[in-house]
């Protein structure tokens, strides 16, 4: 495994780049030495931020270019102007098949801008979603959309349980994932109409998939499905309101801790438990937003994340880059049952 | 202050009732001496909880009815058959003005649908909202819509900033709460139709109202505004999000904490810490969401709570007894300003 892969890299993304992205590649390369890196980018703001990496000589190839997409700047400013950009030339390493999958730290919107017109949406298709790995109980679990879209209809709510499943089985190493629709609880409501049209398609369709149906918010930390499916209004609401609660919590234990003689010495004494806690409350340990249902696979890292976060969705980058994802996607769409069509969606129209 | 105020109970609603019940009042007593309670219910029942509460004797009555509405009914079929129950009699004692506020742990489906029915929509308004509060870094907010209303438009959108800063006024005690609008971050999308056109609504209308703009799911925790805007959809699965963190994080500390003979003697030592910290993320501590919009104040309890809990969701329907609101709110709706009423949302049939 790995002897194949190439990652193609951003080199200009993100807040602490190119720093954090060059540590990130040392790190990588322990864990991943076969793997190779073709980094786009600023030659001469690059090879600084690689002296002393002698490990990466013989993996990363540094490929030149003059521009980069600001982390500000609109998507269709991007669009326009960024044919010269890290981002740009990053992804089309893997359009040409010069790399298996392409990697950045930069603005979300330019890079999922620059993604669908470079690799354009998977035939049969929707739309393309951001999936997210969230900490569960039970290890993890796959949300999506996590803000790719802000309207979703039944039929993109199953074409992202179809791509949430797929990517379970690599990210999670599932045979078979279950896979939960998020909805609201209150009693009187039982969803919207997008939320009910996808779980009656979801049942009637026939495919062989373990659909649980419903869940609620408090369902995903708890891990009762492997995937959860949503809208990217909803999931991103979401996936935030579960970090600023984590950084709340973060707070309460600081200030608590430092309470009185005895809280602080008893805090010294369970410092291993703490850190083990920190580790667990990292957010880097589960950075990594990987763009689904394109004709290759792009993964977004935390704009403000350091080498050590870089790495992990470097590692994630590298499983994907191994994976047939794309392929099985691919067959996927070409097979769906007529119900699912049934649905609508234009697919052609969306897959520009 | 407090010495008119007659508080409408439902005895019968929620899990553990009618004890939980009765040991929230006893508890509340001690801090409200003053306030009387109206409590429904099933007499032969409610008589056995009582006893030995004797402080309770010269503030409760006990009203007798047969029966209850059950934690699963569906609201429908709570209306068709319910007007015998302890929560259509609990709501009648508002509408008749026997009593200032109405609480109940029971059924929230069946509760919105009753009080719909008997306490109607305030004239103007589109729908109500259920209203929680949540903790912050910098103390709490209120966040609404937690789960009325599945689909929002615009308009019931600046409906819910309206009622919530006034809210906000009462229960957090503030001059001008500043109001957000929850919206997701993703840079390509600058959130959905309903979202932008409310916010321009509330930019262009000229009210009286600290609006901040556009927030993200995890300003809620930061405390960034006073008061969160959001669809029930959104809100409720951001509010469950939230509690699902809480409960995986509180999963993470105590397996920590047990990892090692040092961890747990620290532990120990820390323990005041700890309490404190328990005693933050104690979601009795938080109990209590509002249903607003509607002519009178209805207080919903958790379901699952304690008498520590009802306690908590009776100093919330306490406070709101003791305040204007309702007519605030039906004088905020008298005077809309023009191009607030011209974003429709047919208020008179809603009003139903």
């Amino acid at each position: 495994m790995n002897s194949e892969i190439i990652v193609s890299v951003d080199g200009m993304g993100g807040d602490n780049a190119p720093q954090a992205i060059i540590d990130g590649l040392a790190l990588a390369h322990v864990r991943h030495p076969k793997v190779k890196f073709l980094v786009h980018g600023d030659h001469a703001r690059l090879q600084p931020a690689l002296l002393g990496k002698s490990s990466l000589k013989h993996v990363v190839q540094v490929v030149h270019c003059d521009d980069a997409v600001g982390m500000d700047d609109k998507p269709a400013q991007a669009l326009r102007r960024g044919r010269n950009t890290s981002m740009w030339r990053a992804i089309d390493s893997v359009r040409s098949k010069e790399a298996n999958v392409v990697i950045s730290a930069g603005n979300t919107g330019a890079l999922m801008a620059m993604a669908k017109v470079q690799l354009r949406t998977v035939p049969g298709l929707s739309r393309p979603a951001i999936a997210a790995l969230w900490p569960t109980i039970r290890g993890q679990s796959v949300v999506l959309d996590v803000g790719a879209n802000v309207d979703t209809d039944a039929r993109q709510l199953v074409d992202f349980a179809l791509m949430g499943e797929a990517y379970a089985r690599v990210v999670l190493a599932l045979d078979r994932p279950s896979v939960g629709l998020l909805n609201i609880g209150a009693e009187e409501v039982k969803g919207n109409d997008e939320v009910r049209d996808a779980a009656a398609a979801l049942r009637a369709s026939g495919l062989p998939l373990r659909f649980h149906g419903f869940v609620e918010g408090d369902d995903i930390s708890a891990g009762t499905v492997d995937v959860v499916i949503t809208s990217g209004f909803a999931g991103n609401i979401a996936l935030k309101a579960a970090e600023g609660t984590a950084r709340l919590i973060g707070h309460y234990i600081r200030s608590a801790m430092q309470r009185s003689l005895l809280s602080r010495i008893g805090y010294l004494l369970s410092k291993p438990g703490f850190n083990v806690l920190r580790q667990k409350m990292d957010p880097r340990a589960v950075n990594g937003g990987v763009f689904l249902g394109l004709n290759g696979v792009v993964v977004k890292s935390h704009g403000g994340t350091d080498g050590v976060g870089f790495a992990t969705a470097l590692d994630l980058a590298i499983e994907m880059g191994e994976s047939d994802f794309v392929a099985r996607i691919a067959d996927s769409m070409a097979h769906l049952p007529p119900s699912i069509a049934a649905l609508g969606g234009a697919p052609a129209q969306a897959a520009q």
